[in-house]
């Protein structure tokens, strides 16, 4: 029987490998609903070609533009919580959340409440809404399988362990363009010198996350969730060739680690055919091309990544704190209205800055997320 | 409850480790019965520690002189079917296979039809046993938990992977002493140089084995009769480091890889909680102490590697001969009556000499065996 998919965000990255996955295996997955921000211009094609039953768009006038051209029988969902109504379509099994940012939330949280099966390949929904996802897991007895690489690495490696068994997880980062950079460089390195990275072709602001780290602290946040291991069990290595994409110690001393060549669809074909394996059209990693070498990050020239770890000791919504005071930091970056090095100091003070509310609601999450990019933004 | 173990070849060093894998878990582990070939002097000590209730000896005369000394209560069992008894013992929940050679085979069928827990850390019962070991397991439902460090690694990168997920093994291989001589050289080794071997401290023979890469040729077919994958899904790759100890990959093109610092007590402790995993006081391992390089072994100086490959294709006895032959052969070596690329030689020779017996009896493989020996030593 086939896997009935609705891909959110079907237009950008991840969207279009999941689809790429689906043409690969047309006897696996049909698609039942996609969903898009604004861009009717690809999302188009994509209806003719995958004749989903329904369609999803956030903009109400990008809506009303493809409504006529839509093909009989499509339905149409527009505004705010289309997406999540498409996460929650009767028809679909399977649900892949790529839609970028913290707007992922409602749509994985309406995914768990109708009990999809979920690839998750957004980062924000599960550290802004950490404690939130948890417990509506929870209360659904769902899982979430990750398609982010190092989430994908680390559940790969779990699989094969008994309760009780895992004693850390140990998340691989590139280190970024500045990697072997000092600190006076760092301080006056360019937007243009940190979307330099070495191994993934990313977008630009998670290029800038990597080059700060940041990317890794939201990825220990997430593994925590995700997860359910304490920050002080959640280790970061940097590891250049990006081909160990994480692992996991056990408590007997064993390292269990996944590689691979960097290729997404990998992480996402194995988040849907779980816990089956098939075929793919990943290149094969060689081994013998290069070392692997691993070192550990240097706290002093990567101060944004201990911050992760206070903003998921503080718990409530000091994670998204630390997300959106990140994201409006990179953008006044991008903006030179910010040196590098400024990025991670803008988290700190934000994260001292803005009361933390424990048991946050989904309100709660929006507020903190809300005065984290005022705290940034107005401090100029 | 505790795990009752028979600890077979407990003088050896599998055998002793086993025992400090027990010390380490006084609540997990209580010893049933212990075996030895001959040394008594060893022997005594463990049996005063321990108390179990069986001993076997494979040799009468020191079983005499064992006798006089044995404390009250405790069994002595003699001779050359004594190991295998104790191994069937019916107060032995889990059997602990480290005797040497192929004396390990009888040991080993008698545990598979007492239904014993096996962990397995002799390589010849399987190479030579292989297809009579297979069955054996087959008709009693049971299952061989590896201790050998690469089988152990497989077998735990395999856990996590659904049935039909696997597309190739990967053992690695420190490459042994000669790793980055030249034929030449190679050609005119002593025994002395062959046996500096770079990472774990091991017996002679086996050492000389790591150097022809033949201890390689014999993980290959162990690997195929304990997984069942077919030897051209079964490749080698040499990694100087011996830190991670093989790989699976996936058909989807995942590597799964298990890496820890070269210590057997990880191996022996898993195969004997498995599934589960406890603490033990294996050194962590430190990933950033040195890089980590893989390359694909040289045909042309390790030829008795792709030998493995023949002999496990033409089945029957031909594994026996190829294990046998190289230990005449390696006697030879260590004698200075062959050089070190003759060893290859002469197992090439013995295959190609010796009528193989297909669906082999015990007969057979021992007969195969000594045919072998003969074989290679009269040649000189």
């Amino acid at each position: 029987m086939t896997k009935r998919l609705a891909v959110l965000g079907c237009t950008g990255s991840i969207g279009r490998q999941t689809l790429s996955v689906v043409d690969a295996h047309p006897e696996e997955f049909t698609v039942t609903a996609l969903s898009a921000d604004k861009n009717t211009e690809a999302l188009l094609p994509l209806i003719k070609k995958y004749r989903p039953k329904a369609v999803a768009l956030r903009d109400e006038r990008a809506a009303v533009r493809l409504k006529n051209e839509l093909p009989r029988g499509v339905e149409l969902l527009a505004g705010e919580s289309a997406s999540a109504e498409a996460a929650a379509h009767p028809d679909a099994d399977a649900v892949v959340v790529a839609v970028l940012g913290m707007a992922a939330l409602p749509s994985l949280l309406s995914a768990i409440r109708a009990k999809k099966h979920i690839a998750l390949a957004n980062k924000e929904s599960i550290v802004c809404g950490g404690e939130l996802v948890q417990s509506e897991l929870k209360a659904h007895d769902q899982t979430i399988y990750p398609i982010d690489s190092e989430q994908s690495a680390i559940f790969q490696c779990l699989q094969g362990i008994a309760p009780g068994g895992v004693e850390r997880l140990i998340l691989t980062a590139s280190g970024g363009a500045f990697r072997s950079w000092s600190l006076a460089e760092m301080s006056a390195a360019t937007p243009e010198q940190a979307l330099q990275h070495p191994n993934w072709d990313m977008g630009r602001k998670i290029t800038i996350d990597s080059a700060t780290l940041i990317n890794k602290g939201l990825e220990v946040i997430e593994a925590h969730y995700l997860f359910g291991v304490p920050a002080e069990r959640i280790g970061v290595l940097l590891h250049p060739q990006s081909i160990v994409h994480s692992l996991v110690e056990t408590v007997d001393g064993s390292l269990l680690a996944q590689l691979s060549t960097p290729d997404m669809r990998l992480a996402i074909q194995y988040a849907l055919t779980y816990p089956q394996r098939l075929p793919s059209r990943v290149t094969k990693l060689d081994l013998t091309a290069t070392p692997l070498e691993f070192s550990k990050p240097d706290r002093a020239r990567f101060p944004g990544l201990p911050l992760a770890y206070d903003a998921l000791k503080a718990g409530g919504t000091a994670p998204t704190v630390y997300n959106a005071s990140n994201e409006a930091a990179v953008e006044l970056f991008f903006m030179r209205k910010l040196g590098f090095l400024d990025i991670a100091r803008k988290v700190e003070a934000a994260l001292a800055a803005i009361p933390n509310v424990s048991r946050p609601a989904l309100e709660d999450i929006y507020e903190a997320d809300r005065r984290a990019r005022e705290f940034v933004m107005k401090g100029q």
